[in-house]
């Protein structure tokens, strides 16, 4: 299978880095090669790093390879179309978001900081080559039951990691998807209110 | 006002970024230097291409320079020592979730996305030689107030964005803090399960 070469390039109007302009979320992963090991060790120290409020860290991660019975578990758990595509990455992480402490003290910004050590983490492993798409469809009370998770402990995101693969192995439908224009809202609809 | 060199970068025990392991979130910011116009807009470029559920984009600014009333605003809106030292910050952004569409259909991910646009937004400012600390310890009733938002427009974080300023001019009890070591939860405590 022979990787696809696809610049998604997002057309900024202010110029940002090349990991971030550059960064986008393909469904095509390559299914064969495994993943490289200190790639994804140096993703996840991206994210260890990541801030968060009061340092509280409020995020856990299962790390699924391809070929293992975790990896089929967590295709399992992921829905729709997700589940026609993102069993191809070599690695499936599920981003949980640690929700209140361990004697109940509600960590109001889990999700927001969980979201902050996966952008960490995506943006590591996009600078090392490797592309990340992360999937908000799928079922978390699975992950929960597999996981044997705390109900504090609150599955948020299923982060698909590998190489980039080819576009035409997709269905025709997703095809089209992953060729289409890049698009954001205009950063003056976004700052609401400004002096 | 000289600017204080300081250097905290992290003891990573895998290797990332120079721009992730060099991040850190500072206390002392320079009160005099106004904003670099093109450095902010760089930054909010940056959140702007950020990923998002459906590319839903739920996140809002509130872009506030220092020397104007919505500054002050913002200022008047923290809580406890963020109101010592954040007032320095030649800008303070208020980072705000729109949590739900205008038709009401909840964004069960904005908080998520809201921190990794912001994550995005710092590592641009940070490549670009500006620092940013963001915090949750302030009023968000006040902002939604003064913003004039509706209720589903959640002010989640305030962030306070500029060059780095001389340390000594902090009080004592925050200096501390300042030059502490930087520390983290080893990686395999946060990698909960894998195969």
């Amino acid at each position: 299978m022979s990787t696809s070469v696809i610049d998604r390039t997002a057309s900024t109007e202010h110029p940002v880095l090349d990991v971030l302009a550059g960064r986008w979320s393909p469904r095509a992963f390559h299914s064969e090669n495994p993943i490289d090991e200190a790639k994804l060790s140096s993703a996840l120290e991206a994210a260890r790093w990541s801030p968060s409020a009061s340092n509280s860290q409020p995020w856990r991660f299962v790390v699924a390879r391809r070929g293992t019975a975790l990896h089929a578990q967590v295709v399992e758990a992921l829905r729709g179309f997700n589940q026609v595509w993102a069993g191809d990455a070599a690695v499936l992480i599920v981003a949980i978001a640690e929700t209140a402490t361990a004697d109940g003290v509600p960590l109001s910004h889990a999700l927001y900081d969980l979201g902050q050590a996966v952008a960490h983490l995506s943006v590591q492993a996009h600078s090392d080559g490797l592309v990340v798409h992360q999937m908000s469809g799928f079922d978390p009370e699975l992950v929960q039951e597999f996981a044997d998770l705390e109900p504090r402990f609150v599955p948020t995101t299923v982060i698909a990691v590998g190489e980039l693969g080819n576009i035409t192995a997709l269905p025709e439908a997703l095809q089209a998807r992953e060729s289409a224009p890049r698009v954001r809202r205009p950063i003056d609809e976004t700052v609401i209110l400004s002096a």
